[in-house]
């Protein structure tokens, strides 16, 4: 059984950034999460592909990564075609193709069901809940969304929150999901429904953790070259869970600690197309950066 | 003598935010700068006035602030009229009246000239390499501008950068000086041009700071409710100064504390229209602000 399972999408990404492009590269993310957890865990996902992606999925036998819950079938996996623009900070879409992840039904195996650590990624919010409905008493589930479900199924979203241990928004969305500008009474809102923890992502400004007692605050890892931000916050969210996995309990210091390894692992992931270079990260660089935010953060 | 200094602007500020709006609030760089700095330590300010201030600026006697750099002149003081919306992100200048500001030509009094904190605010940046000319070996100089002069007069402005010790800038400020959306290449490029530090100012994501060997990120003191952000960044170098100033030398360290008082400080401007609420902020109020960053940052 993994330790960690996630649930979300899997897709062959065409981009384009000031540094270069990349045509039917392996993304999405139930992959950018995995890929990143496993540097800690065994991890499964439960994604769907197309026939069009299985020479890029030996990738994920190669990390040891669970793939009982992927479905392989006929015809063409999920496409994202996008561009970013010099400052980086915003996806502009292209071209979506959801393919099969059009009619994506996610079934948690049985081999999976019972996993301590479950990541619910962007799916559409009914789904989302189908999924909490699935789950046999998870320790820790995170839930994460994207704009387009805050507008498109704003109730469905609230309902699967309730479930939720812990939800992960970026600053666009804990905006507009709780209409503030301001981040602590979004987050305080977000508490009301039901989770013990609210992450709020920010990109260079680093993350945010708010629970009823508790407020903290992780900064990002210095980065001078940027070459590709897509999945930077589904590997965020993989090392997040991966490495707290490993600590036995759950403590709001292991939560503490969890939000630095995952700004390690988010920085190391944007620093080359894809999931390049976090294929080739080990987990002494990853240490090496842990101890360097924590230089910097000291006074 | 006072320890610090700070030349700028004195003005009478018209402020409208959704939380409500004052009229002829005493404001500007040098008011701000001072009102912070003198929590802790004995404060000058080079600026000037017109008749019309005459009665607000009773408050700088009230906390023992050096006005002998103050003129005053016949005729009306600097006014500004602007606006917040609702994110409180941007000032929206409604209308600028220089008056007596636009004929400032600042003279340092003999009694300053050896003062070892200086902050010169952002004034056109040949007034400020004329005040590095009149000083006499300062320990400290801090160097803040603002984007009209960025745009306005870069060469003289890249002039005044070589003679400070510490550059402040905002995001905006850095990117665009350094044409980068980068802010580690903004500071790197800033620090070739001779200051041993930068700081950027970042406001609710906190500020960084940068040296040929050091990297240190401070966040913000995290509030709900933000009531009017005027003179935020001149207040947060007017109590890193005044701090700094009391601690005997300036190391890694001290500057890296003074960073998170200068964020405590700037977290009690916010609080209330201008100095409203910085007139009433207590050293134990500080303290405790200062021992809640400690705890929010720490893993």
């Amino acid at each position: 059984m993994p330790n960690v399972i996630a649930i979300g999408s899997t897709g062959l990404d065409s981009i384009k950034t000031p540094f270069g492009s990349v045509e039917n590269e392996l993304g999405g993310t139930a992959i950018n999460f995995a890929l990143a957890s496993s540097l800690f865990t065994r991890t499964g996902i439960v994604s769907v592909a197309g026939l069009d992606a299985k020479k890029q999925l030996d990738l994920l036998t190669q990390r040891n990564i669970d793939t009982r819950g992927l479905q392989i079938v006929m015809g063409k996996t999920l496409q994202w075609h996008g561009y970013y623009e010099y400052d980086m900070n915003e996806a502009h879409t292209t071209k979506t193709e959801l393919n099969c992840f059009g009619s994506f039904n996610p079934v948690i195996p049985e081999e999976y069901r019972k996993s301590r650590f479950v990541f619910i990624g962007s799916i559409e919010p009914r789904l989302q809940v189908q999924v909490t409905k699935q789950l046999e008493s998870p320790e820790f589930v995170v839930l994460d969304t994207k704009d387009f479900w805050i507008e498109k199924d704003r109730k469905s979203l609230l309902e699967a929150i309730k479930h939720t241990t812990v939800l992960l928004l970026n600053e666009w969305e804990a905006r507009h999901l709780f209409d503030t500008p301001n981040l602590q009474k979004a987050a305080k809102e977000a508490l009301k429904l039901g989770p013990s923890y609210v992450i709020i992502k920010k990109g260079e400004h680093g993350s945010l953790l708010f629970s009823d007692s508790v407020y903290f605050v992780a900064p990002s890892y210095p980065l001078e070259t940027l070459i590709d931000p897509t999945g930077a916050g589904d590997s965020y969210a993989g090392a997040l869970m991966g490495w707290l996995s490993t600590q036995g309990k759950v403590t709001e210091l292991n939560l503490r600690k969890a939000m630095i390894y995952a700004a390690v692992v988010a920085s190391f992931t944007v620093e080359d197309f894809g999931l390049r270079k976090l294929a080739r990260t080990t987990p002494e660089d990853i240490e090496k950066r842990y101890q360097e935010i924590k230089k910097i953060t000291c006074f």
